[in-house]
């Protein structure tokens, strides 16, 4: 299992009237956790994308608990439990400042052949990487 | 039941470098499409907030088909199919200019007084607009 | 000279905490209207990347007169004041509901050949359909 | 003269499908460097919004230089060089991984009095902050 932790900032335009985060960032939020994530086992994304993979988004779920506010510095955590197969998926939980877990969610991407579009297997570097943790 | 369409046109910044629009766009519209129904209705939601009540989004699932592009024209279809109790739930399917299904989802708001923070029941004025399809 | 307008709805998640659009989305909202403007005069922004001419913006200017709010319909008047060179300036002016001028602003784009990555002439195609406004 | 820089990293979502960060994230780029700014100098805006004083932006200009790419951590560096009257005004200088300039903007931001909605004064304990440079 995998688990990384990154903070970020909530930016004055990431509010809306409600004076809360608006719904439609968390998933920037997740984006940023994750890219941090692979980053932290000593891969990046950008590489990824440059051994022709990419990873979009196939599924995404959010369940919002509670609000968070402008300048809070927000801790996502991340857990991976499985190996990626042609598919991986992030668990991610968001606690404020206080500690509070606010909001939790799960996306699953694909690993996707950028010259034929379809499914494939990660990069074998990346997984060698990721298969540490396991 | 209610079902009402909103048309959206994707923008330039919506994009990611995958040329995709990003993933994270999609709440986005959910709201722009269901604010229209509430509209189509006869009713506003800065009518909702004026009269006290506001509608935090408590969860949100999304499923991702297929990519929609730059300038892409969207039909958004939201679909309502329970009377609204102190929560409401909206559902979605993006169709692109060609017809097809590209992405569904769902999203369920509750009604919270904006004096003492509390989950409470919709207005009675929006209630009224909102049974006659029921 | 070419002159369009505009219609734009603010969304939920385009306002901050202060109630008004966030000061970063006008940039968003020129982008559309001049695309709408492009489409107008009967091409589109896709075929000039298409054509190998992709536009990035060199220079944004804005004055915020007064604040927008969400759910107004704003107009965008746009407007091209010179036949384009290897770059192409937009002026813009948002109205609101009440027609007050609440915002003023211009970008200047640089057509750039999107093989070498350096400024070129727009595509001629795109000076033709310009040419009858001038 | 006051003058802190700041590093952001940047979101997949904020580029396009040109492969750059889209224009108009450039002003949230330049609130996350101004907040930081003003935190660094002992004071928060969140303070200012409680004291009853908000900042909204009445002049923004931004010269793009060099595109910025996905997962760069760009440097922003932020400098006031007068003492705020009723208006403040910050210019900035981003700057690449390799140090190379990429764009350069300034902002003009009004105090304004949410409760009359008049320009106004800066609270004296953020002024007592910001003198100190000057």
């Amino acid at each position: 299992m995998l688990t990384t932790e990154t903070k970020i900032r909530v930016r004055y335009g990431e509010t809306d009237q409600m004076a809360y985060v608006y719904y439609g960032n968390y998933p920037l939020y997740y984006e940023v956790a994750r890219t941090d994530m692979i980053r932290k086992i000593g891969w990046t994304y950008t590489q990824m994308e440059k051994s022709g993979v990419m990873m979009p988004v196939a599924l995404l779920n959010v369940k919002y608990l509670l609000p968070a506010y402008y300048d809070d510095e927000l801790t996502i955590k991340v857990t991976v439990k499985n190996l990626p197969t042609k598919k991986m998926e992030f668990e991610y939980e968001v606690f404020n400042e206080q500690g509070k877990l606010i909001n939790t969610g799960n996306t699953t991407l694909v690993f996707v052949d950028m010259k034929t579009g379809k499914p494939t297997n990660p990069p074998e570097e990346f997984m060698e990487k990721i298969r540490e943790y396991f």
